[in-house]
């Protein structure tokens, strides 16, 4: 697998992006479509949330009726929630008007938004630009759409891998955006994977669902669920390889690299979260399930007093052991390890012999492990979380007016 | 139920306190004795924690052989947490210590801790103070007690009730501390109840916990449960009334005026929340069971951008609807109204027509009612949760260092 810093676009895919004036406060593209040359295996992964926007549900729809796609529209600004019947009609209009530009099957767009709920949708808006868009459709238009998905995103979140699977070069393209509203089982994360390999549809829905589980649902920025989340994955197929399938040792290959590409990309949102100064990764080992060592390795990553701790390096372990003891997962006190980075600060559950102040230096990092070893089993895992500063509150508490 | 300012301290209760030098930046007192001159009832709401305090392990194991005690030590500054077998020991030679000193029976003295954790317990500290507390007690010494218990706390949170009970005066007198790790199902809540009526030991313990499941647990601050919450309610008898039972009319008026009391000190705890400016009540209404309104309202109060929202004063009710979605229960966005005090801001799950700046002027008060109103059925209830501001976050980023 090929994580150079060159780009990879992968073969049969176009983007344009253009400024819609659909943001409240102006100013730069906020509108972004993505297209195959041909049609494309899509797989999708949706926000948990019951009150979903009217992209999602359209998305959600079309996904369900055929697992084939051949452009994505997407827009930042305006979340086309709480919207009513009005919202959906202006996801149906605007993806229709991209379809017939595109001469596609009206069902092949699919749409993704991100932005304020409750904001009537202007579909004229996204319509006047569109034409002009699919003349500028491009494979390097890709870094332009990277910058017109984002909201309160400080930095665009891209990156790319290539493999070589039987003789073939196969391409695998990502981006997303956060940045509030971020949390594990998707967030006001928006995902878009684009890749020329040709994969079997029940696996491409397959591997896109541990995808996430694995990478984007153990992220948290604020803990909040967001109503739009959105992570596509389009595969169609121009490598030219053999269908990737279960089984096929290529695909376990293919799988890594998707995992791979994911988790830098997770890991960019956190980074990149609302205020957010330093990126620590929770590691639970020694429990007896996944399902075990996720609960704990969330309880801690959510803590509002474990994150306030990292912000101001503080090497108060007792908040972290007091998080996984309210995870609602069995767990012996008396068993647990705790350690930043290499050093012990936790020994079966009491204070380990440590220098507070090289604790605290540890901690004023950018990138800080957080270790927690339960003692019941073997079961791992791995969860991304960042500091809780005086800028989150700032930036959310003057979003909108 | 008399409700006036005056303090009514019921009758044959005792209170001293004293500094033991147990809080890491010194000054005031952080010890607290509390004693009824004859045996009484006991009932305790604890931590759902699987990190438990030593102060909680004792005092439980205390109530679960006998629910009857006669006094509480009561410490700020170390949480007695996360300590070993020694924090154990140490619990335990402070209570034996107090009641030998009391001349009571060992196991009817109950302790509870707040205060950092994973810091060994000094017993010595504690011991050296209680002779001369015990010759201090005195019933009016529980004003000093509710400053002796506060950690974060920036006020003292103490108040009583009155009632005649088929002539017979029953006073009711309750105190409690926050002020971070708040969340329902208890919180580094420290609460202490006492009351001279006669109640029957299993309608005292149902009636505690109901209690606890209407007030305390119906509140959050920052959504941390902590490893030291506890709630104790003792009934000396000294009112001289026929024994409170289920059934009793009386009963009803006396568990009324519990509540009443209780909520009063819940919403103290919340105004007083780490960096809180306002008081959010969150009342769901037309739910089709309390479980799922609660549910709901949990998720409302505990979401960090409706908390940002109301810090800023912005009437963004998207945020509003969005964790109401997320509180997985079932919801018809369809069928959801918001209303901040009377203002109608969300109809039928899209935005109603209202004026901007007259819902941020509301949100400028020191209370604020958020009310969402589902459709689905008959059930509702009341929690309450404070803006998230900056000086939450300073606080908690610099609590030990």
């Amino acid at each position: 697998m090929s994580k150079d810093k060159e780009l990879h676009v992968p073969a049969g895919y176009l983007f344009a992006s253009a400024e819609a004036g659909l943001r409240k406060h102006g100013a730069g593209p906020d509108l972004a479509l993505m297209y195959s040359t041909v049609p494309a295996q899509a797989a999708a992964v949706f926000t948990t949330n019951r009150v979903q926007a009217a992209p999602v549900l359209l998305s959600k729809q079309r996904i369900r009726k055929s697992p084939v796609a051949q452009a994505i529209l997407v827009n930042a600004g305006n979340a086309n929630c709480a919207t009513g019947p009005e919202g959906m009609a202006a996801a149906r209009a605007t993806t229709n008007v991209a379809s017939g530009l595109l001469n596609i099957p009206l069902n092949s767009t699919l749409v993704a938004s991100t932005g304020v709920i409750g904001v009537p949708f202007d579909a004229r808006l996204v319509t006047d630009q569109l034409p002009s868009m699919v003349r500028q459709l491009h494979p390097e238009g890709c870094v332009g759409v990277s910058h017109a998905i984002l909201t309160t995103d400080t930095v665009p979140k891209m990156a790319s891998r290539s493999l070589r699977i039987r003789g073939k070069s196969v391409k695998l393209l990502g981006m997303c955006k956060g940045s509030g509203m971020i949390y594990p089982r998707m967030a006001t994360m928006l995902g878009f994977f684009f890749t020329d390999a040709a994969v079997e549809p029940g696996y491409l829905k397959r591997a896109t669902k541990r995808m996430a589980d694995l990478t984007f649902n153990r992220i948290s920025i604020d803990g909040d669920t967001s109503t739009n989340d959105t992570l596509f994955l389009l595969a169609n197929g121009m490598a030219g390889n053999r269908p990737l399938r279960e089984g096929h040792p290529e695909s376990q290959e293919f799988f890594a690299m998707l995992v791979d590409l994911a988790q830098e990309l997770a890991i960019a949102l956190v980074r990149d979260g609302e205020g957010a100064t330093k990126v620590a990764e929770i590691r639970v080992e020694g429990s007896r399930t996944e399902k075990q060592a996720e609960a704990i390795a969330r309880a801690v990553a959510l803590s509002p007093l474990v994150k306030t701790a990292i912000a101001g390096a503080d090497p108060n372990w007792g908040r972290i052991i007091c998080a996984a003891g309210y995870a609602g997962v069995e767990l012996n006190p008396a068993n647990v390890d705790i350690y930043l980075n290499r050093l012990q600060v936790c020994k079966s559950g009491g204070a380990a012999a440590f220098d507070e102040a090289a604790a605290s230096r540890l901690l004023t990092a950018r990138d800080i492990v957080i270790r927690i070893v339960i003692g019941d089993g073997k079961a791992a895992v791995r969860f991304w979380t960042c500091d809780f500063t005086n800028e989150y509150i700032r930036i959310n508490s003057s979003y909108r007016t």
